[in-house]
């Protein structure tokens, strides 16, 4: 989860939307990545998109686990039940409480550490960029 | 549907999986896009997900139409609940069922027009490239 969050701050240092995820296959970091809406004007790059992206052509993720410092909404989840993607830690939920009864109806298994980071650090973005962030998740 | 047909063509002809979408927002095209996990080496680059990349960061979806010449899958199906996109028209869903009741649930209007042109070229391209077919749908 620490490599998570360091992709988030580097979103953010970016000027970005500081969501961060990595995706992790028997112990080992495989890929990770950050929401890259405003860096590349893309609105799919979500957090977990460019992770899932930048692993690239893995085959089967059957053995991995994808971290993300925010629940992942749908697009991101649909991803997870597409890949059957078995197991989601996430960093928090309090900000935005995501896709998780539909991961957990497919059979993925989530868990939510409930960070005091992750939740500070989305706190204080969304009151820094309400409009950005609603433009992100679809609530327009 | 015929520019999404085309965009499917274009991506079979490049050797890569024959999926093409196009979004539509007031009688207008604002976005196409093909299936490029082959072309780009990226397993999230689904022909709905590259049609919403290249739209770009255009606000709202309220007013769009989401054409596909293949039922979409939970990720992409994700893209539309996720940004409320709120009506989805496909090519044909015999050669992939995907993720249309999950669209119904969450109030996306979705009418499949049973297109022999598109049961054709993904029947084709199935029986050539089967494990590719199922490396991008996660039945790996």
């Amino acid at each position: 989860m620490q490599a998570a969050i360091r992709e988030a701050e580097l979103g953010r240092d970016e000027g970005g939307i500081p969501i961060g995820s990595v995706l992790v296959k028997n112990g080992e970091i495989i890929g990770r990545g950050h929401n890259r809406r405003v860096q590349d004007l893309d609105p799919v790059v979500h957090a977990e998109i460019d992770c899932i992206r930048n692993a690239g052509r893995i085959g089967s993720f059957k053995d991995c686990i994808l971290y993300s410092t925010l629940m992942p909404c749908y697009l991101c989840a649909g991803a997870v039940v597409q890949f059957n993607i078995p197991h989601v830690i996430v960093g928090e939920s309090r900000t935005f409480p995501g896709a998780r009864e539909f991961m957990e109806a497919h059979g993925v298994k989530v868990l939510d550490l409930d960070l005091l980071e992750c939740v500070q650090m989305m706190e204080a973005f969304i009151r820094k960029s309400p409009e950005l962030w609603n433009e992100d998740i679809g609530v327009l």
